[in-house]
C-alpha cells in the first residue's frame, strides 16, 4: 500500500495523491509531502523512489536489505534507518521480531518505507490527518513525531518483561525447575536483542541532535535531543533488567545447588546411620552362632549378648547424630 | 507544597510569596529567588513553571518523567536532574528507592522540583532561612549547597552496607546458608543501583566544574569540582565494596563446596569400610553352612574359621584407613 | 596462473597479454589493466610485480606473508589485504580456512594476488569479460566489485551456521550428549574466526570510504561505504549468532545439570527407602531368635511380632514419601 | 608534630622555625621552605595553612578528607594527593592500610601533611638535613625525591606477595584445603587494593611529566616521567601477580575437583563390586533352603551349588574390573 | 663483554675499538658506530655510557632496571627498550624468561645493552661483520635489522605452542587427567606473558613508524611499519592460540564432567537395581519363617512362594531397566 499526504499553507490537506505528482509537489518549498510505503513490493516502490532522485545505493538499502539503525547524509536529503521491536509473550516463550523503518527526509518531504504496518507510523498519520497543526512544523518535526511514537512503543514491552522477571523470582524459591531457567534465558535474549537495537538508535538520535544537517532546522534539534534522552533512559532500564535477570540466574543456581546439597546430606546421613547398624545385625546373622545352640552355656550367654547388640544399635545413631551435629551438617 | 524564598540585598528574607509575583521578582538582577515544589501535582506546578518561560520540553521532563542525571543548557537557565537514594535495611532485605530532583538554575533564581521531601533540600532551606549569608553567594552557590548536601547523604548508606558486609563475612565461615547468599545478592544489587546513579551524577558535576555556562560564575566552578571529587571517591568506595561482596560470594561458594566435599568423603569412607565387611558377614550367613552342622569335622573347623573372619573384619578397616590416608583423603 | 585483462576506451577488451607489456600499458592513463595471479609461485610473480615499481616491502607482504586485513597507502598505489573464509561442514566438524587476497590498486590498474582460486574474483572476472561496462568505472570501481562479491560470500556460511544452531538447540532438550557440546564449541570457534577477519576488514572499508586516497575517486567512496554497512551488519549477525551459541551452551549445561540432579534424587530416594527397611529385615535375621524356637511362648509371640514387622515395612516408605514430598524432592 | 626546614643559598639550613615566620620566608624567591605536618590535629594545622593563603577547599581536602590520588592546579601552587600502602603479613592474613600524603607545592616551598609517619618522607627529610645539595634543586625536585621514595616503597610489598604466591602454589598440589583458598582470596584483595592506588597515582605523575604547571620547571619534568615509568612497571607487575593468583585459583579448583572425582570413582567402584556380590550371598541366605536340609538329594546338590556361588563371587569382580577398565575409570 | 664496530664510507670496518675513541668517532657524521654491551657489569658500562653524554636517568634505566618496552625521545638520541622471550619446553613445564634489550639510537651510532646474549643481536652483528652493505643504511636501518630479527624470533616459540595445543587436544578425549589441565594452564601463562610484551612493543614500533624523530630518516619509517605489521599479526596469532587454549579448557571440563555423570549414572543404576532385590532376599532371610518348617502346610506353600520370589527378582531389574530407559538415562 502506498499512501500520501500533502499539506500546503492555506490549503486543506490532500490525501492519496497520484505518485506521478510527487516530483512536482516537492518543487513547492512551502508545502510538505509525506509518502508512506507499507508492505509494498519493490517493483512498484522502485520507480516512485527513483522519481525522488534518491541515490541508487540508498534506494537499494531501503528496498532490499535489513540494516542496523544508521543515518546517511546525502546532502539534500537524509536516509535514516530506525528499528522497532514486536515482543509477544506466547505462553512461556517470547517471540521477538525486529523490523526496519526506512526514512528519506528532505527539506519539504518525508518518505517512509516499511515491510509491516507500524503502530507508531499509523498513529502519526492519523494525527496529521485529524489536525493540520501536526504537519505545520515541517518535515523534520514530522520525523520527530514518528521517532517519538516509535521509541514510546518500547515501554510496554519493557513493562511486560519487568512483570515476567517478578513472577520468575517468586517461582525460583518456591519450586525451581529447568523451565524456570529456560524462561530466564528467553528474557535475557529478548533484553539483549533490545539492547542491540537501542544502542545504534541512540547514536542516530545523538547525531540528529548534534550534527549540522541541511534538512534539519537547528531549532528543532532540541526535540531529537529529547528522544535521545528517552533512549539513554531505555538503555539504562534495559541494563537494570539485565542485572535483575543475571541476579535471578545466580539465585536459581544457588537455590538448586543448595537443594542438591541437602539431598546429598540426607543420602550421607542415612548411609552413615544404617550401614554400621546393618553390619552389626549382619554379623549376628552369621551361621557360626547356630550349631552351638544346643550348648547350654551358649544359651545362657546369648541373652546378655542380645541386649548388648540392642544397646549398640541404640547408641550408634546417637553418636552419629552428635558427630554430624558437631560438623554442622544437620 | 510550593514554598518560596526571596532575598534582595539590604532587605530581610521574604518567604512564601504568591506565585504571581515570581516573574516580576526575577527581573531584579540583584535579588535571589528560590522556589521549591514538594510533591506538588503537575496541574498546579505547570502554570507557575510556564511563567518562568522555561522550554516546554524541559518542563515536561521535570513534571512527568524519570530521567537519569543530566544537564541541559538552555542558555539563560540550566535544567539539571540529580538523583538521590533512600536505602532502608528492612530485616535482611534492602529497600532501595531512587528519586529525582529537578533543578532550574537561572542567573538570579533557582527552582527545585521533587516528588518526595528530600532531607538535603530541607537542610539547605533551613540554613537559608536561619542565616541570610547562605543566599548571598548567588543562585549557583545555592545549587552547590544543595548538591553538596545531597551527595553527603550517600555516606550513611555506604556505611550501613559496609557493616552489613562485615557481618555476613563472619557468618560465612560460621554457618553458610542460602540466606547468606541472598543477603549478598541484595547488597550487590544495592551497590549496582548506587553505581548507576553516581556515575552520571559525576558526569553532571564534571560539566558544572569545567564547562562554560552563562549562569555559573567561573569563580564558583571550584566548588562543583569539590563535589566532583567527592563523587569520584564515592565511586571508588562503591567499587571497593563491590569487590568485597564479590570476594564474599567466592568465599561462600568455596566454603559450601568444601563442606560438600567433606560430606562426600564421609559417605565414601563409610561405604568403603562397611560394604566389604557386610559382604563378609553376608557370605557366612549363607545357608550352605547350616546342614552340615551335625558333621563333627565341620564343627571342629568352625572355630578357626570364625576367628579368621573376626580377624578379617578387624584388618579390613585398618587397610582401608591406611589406603585413604595415603591418598590424603582423611 | 597469471591472467590479465586490458580495456582502453573505444577498443575491445584484450586478454592474457604478455607480462612484458604491462609497464607500457599502464602509461596510458585512460586504459585499465587487471592482472590476476592465481596460485602462482613467487619466482614468476616477483619480476612482474617489480616491473610495476611496487615497493619491495609491499611485494614481500603480497608474496610471502599472511597478514590480517590492512591498507597501506604508497601514494601512487594502495596495497590492500582482504581475507575470505571457506567454511565446509564436514559431518559434525567445521573446516574453516582463512585465505588472503592481496590487491595493488593504481589509478588505472589493479593487481590481485591469491594462493587459491577465489569465487568472488572469478565472478568479477567473468562479468568484466562478458560486458565491458563493468570495467568502464575505473580501477577503484573494479575494486568495489571484487570486495562486494567477496563480502557477499560470507552470507551462505552465516546461514549454514544459523541452521546448525537451530538443529543443535532441538537436540539439547531431546538427548544432550558431549557430542552436542563439541558441535557448539566448533560453531563458537568458526564464529570467532569469522569475527576476527570481519573486524579488520570493516576497518579497511571504513578507511576506503572516509580517507582521501590519490587513487580513489571521492565520488566512488559511497560504494565502499555501502560495503562497510554490509560488514557492520555481518558483524552484528555474528554477534547475535555468538549470543545464540552462548545461550545454547548455558541451556546444555542446565539440562545436563538437571538430569544429574534427578539421578542423584533417585539414588537418594532409593537409598533412603530401602536402607531402613533392609536394616529391619536384617535385625530379624539375627540368630538370637533361632535357638528359642522350641519355646512355646516364643512361638506364640512370633506371629504378632511378624505382623508388626510387616506393618513397619509398609509404613516406613509411606513416611519417607511424605517427608520427601514436603521437601519438594519428588 | 610540625617540623620545618629552610634553605637559602649561601646560608646553613635552618630547622624547626616558628610557624609565624613562614609567610615572610616564602617571600624570598630564592629560598626553599619545607613544612611537614605529621599526625597533627586540624586545630593547629589550620591557621598555619591559612597563613599560606591556600584556598579553603584545598585546606579542607588536606585536613579532613580521604581522597584518591589527584592533582589540583591552583595557579601559584599545586595541591597533590598521593597514597601509600602498608602491607603487613600477619600469619595468613594480610593487613593492608592505605594512607594519604597531602602536598602543597609552591615555587619556593613545599608543605606536606600526613596523619601517620611515612618512611619515605622521613628518609627525604634526613637526606636534606644531612646534605644541603638535596634541597638545592628547588621545591619541584624535592617533590620528586619524596614521590620517588614513596613509590620505591611498594617494591618490598610486591616481593612479599610474590613469595606468598610461590608458597601457596606448592601447597595446592600437596594438600589443598579451604585455608589455601582463603590465602589466595586475601592476596587477590591486596593486589586489587594496590592496583586501585597505583592507577590514579600513575595519572598524577603523568600529568606532572606532561602538563605545563607554573611551579614546575619544564626541565624537571623528565624526573616525574621516570617515576611514571616506575608506576607503569609496578602496574605491570601487579597484573602479572594477579594473573598468577588467578592461575593458582584455577589450579586449586581443578585439583580439588579431581580429588572429588577420584573419591566418587572409588565410591562407585566399591558399590558396583559389592552390591551384586552381597545380593548373591543374600539370595543364598534365604530360609527356603533350610527346611529341605534333611532331603538327601538336596544335600548332594548343595555342594556343586556352593562351589558355583564361590565361582560367581570370584568372577563378578573380575568382569566388573574389566568393564571399568574399558571405560578408562581405573 | 663489550664489542664495537665502526664503519666509515670508503674504509674497511674496524672492530673492537678502545672505548676511549667512541666520543671522537661519533663526531664524524658520516660514520656509523655500534657498541654492544653483553652481560657487562654496570661498573664498566657506566663510564662508557657517560662518555656518550646520555642523560643519567636513561643510563640508570639501561643499567639497573627492568622496564616494559618503551621509547624515550631525548632529542639527539632515542632510548628504546625492547623485550625478547626465551621459551623452553622442559618436559611438560614451559620455562619462559623475558629479558630486555636497551638501545640508544643516535644519528650515527647505536648502543645496545643486554644482560644475556641475544641471538637476534648476534645474527645482525655477524651480518654486519660479513658484509659492509648491512651498515651502509645508517643507524636507524641497523635498528630495523635488530628489531626485525628480534621479532622474527617469536615465531618458533609460537609454533612450539601451537604443536603443544594440538597434542593436548588429542589427549583430552583420550584420557583426560589433571596433568592435561596443568599443561593447558602452563600454555595459557606463556601466551599471557607473550601478549604482555608484544602489546607495548607494538606501541613502540607504531611510534617509530609514525612519529617524527630527529634520528630517524622519514624514508625509513616504512621499515618500522613493516615490523609493526608483524607484531599486529603476532598479536592476532596469540589471540587465536589463547582462544584454542580456552576452547581446550572448556572441552576438558565438559569431557571430565561427562565422565563424572556416567560414573554417577552407573552408581545410581547399580544401587537402584540391587537395593530392592537385596531387600527381598533379606525379607525372606528373616527367622520367622524357620520355626514353622516342621509344619507340612508351610512346607507345601514354600515352593510357590520361592518361585514367586524368583519371579520378583527377575522382574524387578526388567522394570527398573524400562523405567531408566524411558528417562533416557541409559
Amino acid at each position: 500500500m502506498i499512501r500520501s499526504l500533502y499539506y500546503a499553507p492555506g490549503q486543506p490537506i490532500r490525501k492519496d495523491l497520484p505518485p506521478k505528482e510527487f516530483p512536482k509537489l516537492i518543487q513547492n518549498q512551502k508545502g510538505l509531502l509525506w509518502v508512506d510505503f507499507v508492505s509494498e513490493p519493490p517493483e512498484t516502490s522502485l520507480p516512485i523512489l527513483q522519481d525522488f532522485k534518491f541515490h541508487p545505493l540508498a534506494i537499494d538499502d531501503a528496498l532490499q536489505e535489513t540494516h542496523i539503525p544508521k543515518i546517511d547524509d546525502w546532502g539534500e536529503y537524509l536516509y535514516i534507518v530506525l528499528n522497532y521491536m514486536n515482543t509477544e509473550k506466547n505462553g512461556d516463550a517470547w517471540e521477538t521480531e525486529v523490523d526496519e523503518l526506512d526514512i528519506f527526509l528532505g527539506k519539504n518531504y518525508i518518505v517512509t518505507h516499511h515491510d509491516h504496518p507500524i503502530a507508531a507510523v499509523d498513529e502519526t498519520w492519523e494525527a496529521c490527518d485529524r489536525d493540520a497543526r501536526n504537519v505545520q512544523g515541517g518535515a523534520d518535526h514530522l520525523l520527530y513525531k514518528i521517532a517519538d511514537n516509535l521509541i514510546a512503543g518500547y515501554m510496554p514491552a519493557v513493562e511486560k518483561i519487568d512483570d515476567a522477571i517478578d513472577l520468575i523470582e517468586d517461582q525460583i524459591f518456591d519450586r525451581p525447575e529447568p523451565r524456570t531457567l529456560e524462561k530466564l534465558f528467553a528474557l535475557k535474549r529478548v533484553l539483549l536483542a533490545m539492547r542491540r537495537i537501542i544502542l545504534p538508535q541512540r547514536e542516530v538520535l545523538n547525531k540528529l541532535a548534534r550534527d549540522d544537517y541541511q534538512v534539519i532546522d537547528p531549532k528543532d534539534r532540541i526535540f531529537f535531543r529529547d528522544i535521545y534522552d528517552h533512549l539513554v533512559r531505555l538503555h539504562d532500564i534495559n541494563e537494570s533488567l539485565r542485572d535483575l535477570v543475571g541476579g535471578a540466574l545466580d539465585t536459581y543456581l544457588s537455590v538448586v545447588n543448595n537443594r542438591m546439597n541437602e539431598i546429598m546430606k540426607t543420602l550421607t546421613t542415612i548411609t552413615t546411620l544404617f550401614m554400621p547398624m546393618s553390619f552389626i545385625v549382619g554379623f549376628f546373622g552369621m551361621n557360626f552362632f547356630l550349631p552351638r545352640s544346643q550348648d547350654a552355656v551358649w544359651e545362657l550367654m546369648q541373652r546378655p549378648v542380645f541386649f548388648g547388640v540392642l544397646l549398640a544399635l541404640f547408641i550408634t545413631p546417637v553418636i552419629m547424630y552428635w558427630w554430624m551435629r558437631r560438623r554442622t551438617w544437620i
